[in-house]
């Protein structure tokens, strides 16, 4: 019945990212083992969820005496390839393509951003930490380093023409930041993210209960999950 | 049988921001009408789902004859209070703060970053477009203003605290960037937007897809949506 006109990110993948950094939490508290009925309650699917989403992702654990978390962190460790460095290009540096390129996470985690990009010719530098190139030299860059990954920070206005180059250059995942819908390959995984839409849906939410306040409708209006 | 620890963002909301960014690019292409499967082919998910979120969010329009986008996009900027100012205040002036701070879209959809915070005394100044104040001050300027929503961009050490100060002083949404859960009374909303877990579910999704090249899985592995 259904049609897709595009790969995008599952959504169990999503909570698996959301049970690691519960275990993580948990794991600063003190706490070894955990029942997926713990992971449950503290971020709000079902036990049955957890133990669905494990399955899929081929996660094993003793569940009679409850998950070991350092053995549950470590699979989730291989899982995501975190022993192997990964190399990323980021088109655009603007306010966000600099902070983005900046942010440390992504090299604790193996993620390098080992070039940027930008049309402006007095943005292009060679000499700072990670260089920023022209565009013309976005095959020479993405071959050199066998670039899967891309990170887009561009205008709205250049994002589809950008996003057609990196797909012919043999980009095969991009994370969008600017707010428009890329047309891509069916091979080619792109991620939105929408920064006002994150905002405008937070201040959506926050009007809504306030005007439900006292009402018992909040329930009900908030019952889907995010994750 | 499902508990539920927050009040988290609802699926049916994210689809109707995908929904809208969808219209906007039909308009821009000149089209003036759109049927439910259009709209359902070109963002990934069934017809019947476009009707039901519209149905749920009242959006009506002559099913028979298609949709005026121009009426479904006035209506989505009356569900989502475009008309109105929203008051937002930043907490954490880093590399990511700053860009938010500057990123114009906010404004244009008329949620205003009145304020900005950090700790640091050498990034408060009161003079620039947006003020950078002492976190001592948060109270009376969420006062002033009026402020509900709050933007956080600190780092994950001090994110919990800063949450519960919010929280204190009647903050009732937060957008979260930093990379932790943050614990909050049931009432407020929390939308977690973590940079390098979209960055990560997309180079896993890429080493699944290389992996899976010539297999007849593709399609298994990307059923679900994400929205």
């Amino acid at each position: 019945m259904k049609k897709f006109t595009k790969y995008v990110i599952k959504n169990s993948l999503k909570r698996i990212f959301l049970y690691r950094a519960c275990l993580v939490r948990l794991k600063l508290m003190g706490v070894e083992k955990v029942f997926s009925y713990t992971l449950a309650n503290e971020t709000g699917v079902s036990s049955e969820q957890v133990r669905k989403d494990f399955s899929e992702f081929s996660i094993k654990g003793n569940k009679r005496g409850g998950y070991e978390i350092n053995e549950l962190l470590e699979i989730m460790e291989n899982i995501f390839h975190r022993n192997k460095d990964h190399n990323i290009v980021l088109i655009g540096m603007g306010n966000l393509g600099i902070a983005l390129s900046k942010y440390s996470r992504f090299v604790q985690r193996n993620m390098n951003i080992v070039a940027t990009f930008d049309i402006d010719p007095f943005k292009q530098k060679v000499r700072s930490d990670i260089p920023v190139y022209s565009p013309s030299r976005l095959k020479e860059i993405i071959d050199r380093f066998k670039v899967k990954v891309a990170i887009l920070a561009v205008p709205e206005i250049s994002a589809q023409e950008v996003t057609d180059q990196l797909v012919r250059f043999g980009i095969k995942g991009i994370v969008n930041f600017a707010p428009v819908l890329l047309k891509v390959p069916p091979d080619v995984i792109i991620n939105n993210v929408n920064l006002c839409d994150e905002l405008e849906s937070v201040i959506y939410c926050v009007h809504k209960q306030i005007k439900a306040e006292g009402s018992k409708n909040l329930e009900l209006l908030y019952r889907d999950m995010k994750y």
